[in-house]
């Protein structure tokens, strides 16, 4: 067999070397190398120079050279032939990555009022810190590896007593599972009743329905009932057939409605006849502004109502932390799903808001949060009043956001372009309606406004409604 | 109508105030009469002393009764009655939370070679909390909320690096997705390709076939290839009719073997014919005690196969951080799908490693573990090699864990028993064959032993094996 003639001269091999880092030379030569394959300068079945001649031209050793293409036929960029000879393998040259189309994204509008995050400057860095270093100061070894799917005893330990003494539930620590927010615990939730047999899901209509596509996915039908001010319609949730509803009783997104004691003790009512589960979405409970918060419904009938929370809207939805309570027949067939999810949720966030809450900085943390969310709905209120008198909120004095109808003469498509136009995000309710669509509304978020970002925001609106009446 | 007679004098209902707490008295009072109702010590339509007769029994002013009168009715636990009356309602009155069965757990062996965790003991505490410290004082509030779900910028840029750099990959931090560890990961990906189309998931057999189950939830049919020394024997996943393979080809759990470059080359060569994808577990390949790792095979084909990597086993199970170096064209199903699965992964986390990894702490740790751990599976295979020279560790030297055949005379299963009598864990092969169960062995995890413990084990695995040839 005839030698093939090199047409890759050593010259072109002219890897950079550095001797002032600690990276080993046949390293270094093997990412040049493995590099230029990559780029197609080195096409496929290119015969490599000899190693004695790289490590001359190179300033090497012959061994390092040796090394670095042992390495590389070891990876499959390089093939050792018969010969004698070393060439580049045909699968591995000119290996190109696509370049994946970046996201087209028109600019934010200057000031957003899109309901979600509450004001993640106030995240209380240094209080956290603390919390962390106790926790890796403090936290046995045996912590840090594989946990119960529950979650760590400690922060199960310390939500439920926040729980009790804060939400009124009825929790004990053995029915806590922490999981990575809202949207994690209630899929699991969802898959694992789906699997017991549940099948028809109620939400509360409007609501922000994102859970519907989990709920199909997990082979639940879904079905909206409607909100009433009273809460949640106790008679049609009745009619609809449902084994399980979720409801935002405390504070109901988008209306802003509460369940009266008599919604409550009907869903109570109505999961006990029908073996139903209630899910509570407590997600915003703890900013009540004008009163105390209702405490939770789960306290009245654990073993039928799935509690959930989430320090998504008070501290910050990047922490991706929140808790379900569960009735103990879900205790482990939920723990048993959240380990085939991800094995449990990371324990040293786990551990440092479980210091966190213990030491009573979240609860100090909403002290301080509270007036000033109750200034800014204050202002966006008061604004709203003087400026568009005929957009009425609805709802109690809570939460992050506000909800008004819009009068009949203005739809919300039109407000919401009119107010881009301005610079000015305004959010309408057409995707929270479940079943067919009803009237026109508009939902503002305040969580991460300032005061005079509200009253401006409002004067945005005022000018865009102004410009559609004219 | 007859005004009931008061069964529930206020004398019942002496519950415990205290005045040297910040607590007010009115939710002292309601969270005391809320567990009264609980446990049963005030039944259903018990009528509720006079607010007037309570507060001077408790000494406090009437309106503070009133005041957690009215929160309890609204909560569901009171009813208001016509007659100027209070009654407890009846679907609260002796809610009993029912005690879910403790899970019986045997205790553990005093010597354990499980495999599966790393040495936690060794986790860089300090370091870690430097880089806790640096992103809490450093990281923007934008980065606290809802995040891209491949993840933190930061991280993804710091992986990019560092697999490019230590594991020859083909990364760019566009296309790598960060995961709560393997599990997540993998299980998102196979939801991800079975959505696509993709119908049969190849496995090695034997390994850990965890991700089985997995499969056959997302909709996929697994089916096992024979591992050779070689690796992954090619020609019979070329049979296997399957379009998705699932590779630990840097170092084969169980067998330890490593893929050779004729292998890789091969499984690329499948996945371009047959627009194949190849999952290439990379979980412990850090580790190499003999030599330089082997590169990972996505380096040869980045929009073939799908590189997956985690901390689990260089740092702490705990963290729960993976990533997923991922084609071009599933980087946005994978993000959507991660999005609706748990709405990212924890950001401070992130931002965290992040910083770790680009400040060399990373590396630094891998350099000081290394030793650590070769020393230790030199200490196990030494024992081994004088007390029972039959049974002869296969694969090469690298990772947590060491694999053996057993000799014809032996079971598994009575020397996983005889051990235990013991005090000593070990575990055989039979969880990892995937198909027709293969040879009895026994896989040694050495990651959180001591040496003395590895050497003690071993003795007590002669004396189990010893007692069985008796």
């Amino acid at each position: 067999m005839r030698r093939p003639r090199t047409n890759s001269g050593a010259g072109e091999l002219l890897v950079e070397l550095r001797r002032d880092t600690s990276v080993p030379l046949h390293q270094q030569l093997e990412s040049g190398i493995r590099e230029r394959i990559r780029q197609g300068l080195l096409r496929a079945d290119a015969v490599m120079p000899a190693t004695r001649a790289l490590a001359a031209d190179l300033g090497l050793s012959r061994g390092v050279v040796v090394e670095a293409y042992q390495q590389l036929v070891a990876e499959g960029y390089l093939v050792s032939r018969a010969g004698g000879y070393t060439q580049v393998a045909p699968a591995a040259a000119a290996v190109r990555t696509e370049q994946p189309s970046a996201p087209a994204t028109a600019g934010p509008p200057r000031i957003d009022l899109k309901y979600s995050k509450p004001d993640v400057s106030q995240f209380p860095r240094a209080a956290w810190l603390r919390s962390v270093r106790k926790v890796l100061n403090e936290t046995p070894n045996s912590s840090l590896t594989y946990l119960d799917g529950r979650g760590a005893d400690e922060l199960r330990e310390a939500m439920a007593d926040y729980l009790n003494r804060v939400r009124g539930t009825s929790a004990r620590p053995e029915n806590v599972l922490i999981c990575n927010g809202f949207a994690q615990g209630s899929r699991l939730l969802l898959q694992v009743l789906a699997a017991a047999g549940y099948r028809r899901l109620a939400v509360e209509d409007p609501s922000d329905n994102e859970v519907r596509d989990v709920a199909t996915k997990a082979g639940l039908e879904t079905v909206g009932v409607p909100v009433l001010e009273t809460g949640l319609d106790v008679a049609a949730l009745e009619r609809s057939g449902a084994d399980v509803v979720l409801v935002t009783a405390a504070h109901q997104f988008p209306t802003g409605a509460v369940a009266s004691a008599q919604t409550r003790a009907g869903l109570v009512a109505w999961a006990a006849e029908h073996d139903a589960v209630v899910i509570e979405d407590d997600y915003d409970a703890e900013y009540r502004y004008d009163r105390e918060p209702i405490g939770a419904i789960q306290g009245l009938a654990p073993e039928s109502v799935v509690y959930a929370g989430t320090a998504s809207k008070t501290l910050a939805p990047g922490l991706r932390l929140g808790w379900l309570v569960l009735p103990s027949r879900l205790v482990e067939p939920m723990s048993a799903a959240k380990v085939m999810d991800d094995r449990g949720s990371p324990v040293l966030d786990q551990l440092t808001f479980a210091d966190f809450v213990a030491r009573g900085e979240f609860d100090r943390h909403l002290r301080r949060m509270r007036p000033r969310y109750r200034r800014l709905r204050d202002a966006l209120v008061g604004r709203l009043a003087e400026r568009l008198p005929d957009l009425v909120p609805i709802g109690v004095s809570a939460g992050l956001h506000v909800m008004t109808w819009l009068p009949p003469d203005l739809t919300e498509e039109a407000v919401a372009e009119a107010a881009l136009e301005r610079g000015l995000g305004v959010y309408g309710l057409a995707p929270y309606w479940v079943g067919e669509r009803g009237p026109d509304g508009l939902v503002f978020g305040y969580g991460s406004l300032t005061e005079s970002a509200a009253v401006e925001g409002v004067d945005l609106l005022a000018d865009a409604i102004r410009s559609l009446r004219r």
